[in-house]
């Protein structure tokens, strides 16, 4: 329902100029050369999962989308690329005039992906397709370190919810607005951050700090002044002064003076500091004897998903989590390392697949135009493999599949009673918008159960399986075909 | 000269709406209470240095600064917080009508600062003082990580400039602008990030990716039509595809039979992967050999004080660093942990000092309205110690100064032949602006001024010195009197 709020500040900005410098001189060399024409394909997708983790959860297409959409020069862009002298007249009223025309596909926000997978692949004219690496990369890499993050805590916890708190450790204002959105996508249940409900419709919520307490001349005044204003949703923060000496009792009084004579339950209590086990243990049994076990206990202090995991395995009586810089900013690995490289070029209309060689494996790039199949169980619906396959290219579901290891080729396996899946989307066609982005609620449920659809084994926190993406037979051939022509033009110049 | 394109990109956000839930049920609360104009001081202090740093370069106080001078709750806001169903119609109306109207003082930017002291202090209506929480922390704890980074990086480089490269990895697109402007405060020489120059008039620049080499036919037909088109300024990157067999002697040739005729000399080459101490050691002998003494070498592959310190030591021949995502993101220690307290309260105009307990003893702030004095040596100028002192103190600098440690307080130091300089300046008085800002270049030169006059020790890497921050004997005095009041009121209860 508040939708209706979403539009102003959605609509108002206009982010074209947040490039990097080398986009345009590089777009300026294209319009000298007469290349800007050229159609040129480039993927986007990374390497590693963060923290040795099995899998990750893409986000952020949907301001990818808004980005492309909005995409536009203004008159004072155009007056300051003049001021830098680097530029020709000629181009610079080409990006007066500039209109996006590429096509864009992407997998869509919430599915579980994998590594060197293209999560975004642009066809267009060159100028254009690498003008926008920039933006490509950066919304893309931020929402999906963080939704990847936000789903480990959020395991780790099982079905106690987890609250996103993070905005005053974000790395940036945007780093809180859409690292909550994305926190999200990842599975919190909501977020501490107003402007990110109001823009995406996420529950945000909030109780209070230990400066309503201190402001008080005690905390027992405090909680009471508090329980009387809300009295349907009382949560009170108990550790100003000591949890178990003077917090837990003055919220158990105020939960007997204040609520029980309005035939009001206390909603919950809060601990943002000490040891948790021991705290939470202490505090569930004072809140039973007092009658009051339907009191929730919500912690909050510098939380992960490793010390979540601990202090659950301890045995600490907690139902919800609040947790803040170590998932705002992904701590423990807090970069996403997307990159995005040219596959291939179009003369005349045929597609000219293209490397790029480096002497470290892992860097050379997959060539071509491509897509990803997602291969299911047909009995238990689970993921078997992910095969990278040249866009062109048709499975025949109806016969079994062997995919094999691209380095250790006679590692091989028959795929049988299997169904298949592309998955990525088309955003734009010849520059228009033809994808609609489902709400982030939508995403979050859709990512819960695409995740259910993976083995056991690859969710696993420690060690996971390393889940199969495999090249297709035409797809691998033709990268050994690449890999041999540059290898020989090096043995003539030796 | 580019101050004329900066006003409309910063003017049109308002970024009230980026609040911490609980400020507003909290302001609720204050309001219904009766509380909303009870004077509050708030101190934002950090309690630790990243990466086991010196000290900290503050950074942000120009964005907190526009954030202030742009509250206003739109009609938008008010509705959504209407739909909320939590707060009073008495409340939503006063937001309607807010009026900013707080005393706010901060230490500049640029300034080296250090644990515990208030980098900014907040007087006024607690309603108002509380609910701008989340931005402060926010913006100072952001470019105030960004800066110390920055800092050190460009200290490991010495005298190489250091470019900012990260916006593609930055968290967010906050996290790239003003994680720019930031780096250039830390020392960066330039960015990539073309709108933060828009923006701050900073230098943005670039030259060429991969993609442009993957575009022609031949790596030497790339890097001719690159001379071609930028003779003045000719940064080519030869990592494409093998740096000694292909990168640099067709960048050779390319200076040769394209730069040469043209009387131009190469500005540089730039390497981007592989072993930096060898390939810099090699590419520098070639390009010595053939007469481009003069041609620079340019390294950026994820970079960091230590691998630039590393490299350095091992004799790599490099003239420039790009660093990029480890610098953008503060990737060794990414949150900077900056927290706001409540310090004091005023009843009657008379000022009641507030101290939040913790068992954690470094957890236990620092009570009353306070600033800080930095002591200068009168004959070298070096920073001596800081002294935080109650805001009312005066320092008679005719007379020998004891200062002591807050905890070992035994440990004494008698300072002569000193003067003092007070660090906060106020920023605003009754809601009304009263600071110019100083533009980020003018920042820069500031903080690499205020860094020369601290000992070498405490600038060291490793183990650094603890630069002294001290207490005033009064707010000593004050701080002891507060914790043994609150331990016996809890000896009362046992």
């Amino acid at each position: 329902m508040n939708n209706k709020f979403n539009f102003n500040v959605r609509e108002q900005r206009n982010l074209t100029m947040l490039v990097d410098f080398y986009e345009l001189t590089m777009g300026n060399g294209y319009f000298d050369k007469g290349l800007k024409d050229k159609i040129a394909y480039f993927d986007m997708f990374f390497r590693r999962v963060p923290d040795s983790g099995g899998y990750c959860i893409v986000a952020g297409v949907e301001q990818l989308l808004e980005y492309l959409n909005n995409l536009k020069f203004t008159d004072d862009d155009i007056d300051y690329l003049k001021s830098k002298n680097t530029f020709s007249e000629e181009f610079l009223q080409y990006l007066r005039d500039f209109k996006f025309t590429c096509d864009v596909w992407a997998v869509p926000e919430g599915n579980p992906v994998f590594p060197n997978e293209p999560l975004v692949t642009v066809r267009g004219p060159v100028i254009q397709a690498q003008f926008i690496e920039t933006m490509i990369l950066l919304t893309v890499n931020h929402q999906t370190l963080i939704a990847t993050k936000a789903n480990r805590i959020c395991r780790a916890a099982g079905d106690r919810p987890v609250m996103e708190f993070g905005s005053r450790r974000a790395q940036g204002y945007d780093g809180a607005i859409y690292g909550a959105r994305a926190a999200i996508i990842g599975g919190c249940s909501s977020t501490a951050c107003t402007i990110s409900d109001k823009m995406f419709n996420i529950p945000a919520i909030g109780t209070m700090a230990h400066s309503w307490v201190q402001l008080f001349d005690t905390e027992y005044e405090s909680f009471k002044s508090w329980a009387e204003l809300y009295p349907d949703n009382c949560v009170l923060l108990i550790d100003t002064y000591n949890v178990i000496k003077s917090g837990i009792p003055n919220a158990i009084k105020v939960f007997d003076e204040i609520l029980k004579p309005m035939g009001k339950r206390p909603n919950g209590i809060r601990i943002d500091s000490g040891d948790i086990t021991y705290l939470t243990k202490h505090c569930r049994q004072m809140l039973d004897e007092a009658g009051y076990e339907d009191c929730k206990i919500v912690i909050s202090n510098s939380l992960d998903e490793h010390i979540i995991r601990d202090v659950l395995e301890q045995g600490a009586c907690i139902d919800s989590f609040g947790v803040g810089e170590r998932l705002i900013t992904a701590k423990s690995e807090p970069v996403f390392g997307g990159v995005y490289k040219l596959v291939a070029i179009e003369n005349n209309s045929e597609i000219i697949p293209k490397i790029k060689i480096s002497e470290n494996d892992e860097k050379i790039t997959n060539p071509g135009f491509k897509k990803i199949i997602r291969i299911f169980d047909k009995t238990s619906h689970k993921a078997l493999a992910d095969l990278i396959v040249l866009n062109n290219e048709k499975l025949d579901e109806s016969k079994p599949l062997t995919i094999f290891d691209p380095v250790h080729t006679w590692k091989r396996k028959k795929l049988k009673n299997y169904y298949a899946k592309e998955l990525q989307v088309q955003l734009f066609k010849k520059g228009k918008c033809v994808y609609d982005c489902p709400s982030v609620l939508e995403i979050k449920e859709f990512s819960k159960n695409e995740i259910n659809k993976l083995w056991s084994e690859v969710l696993r926190f420690e060690n996971p399986h390393s889940y199969y993406v495999d090249l297709s037979e035409n797809l691998w051939a033709l990268k050994q075909s690449l890999l041999h022509k540059y290898t020989k033009s090096y043995e003539l110049q030796d």
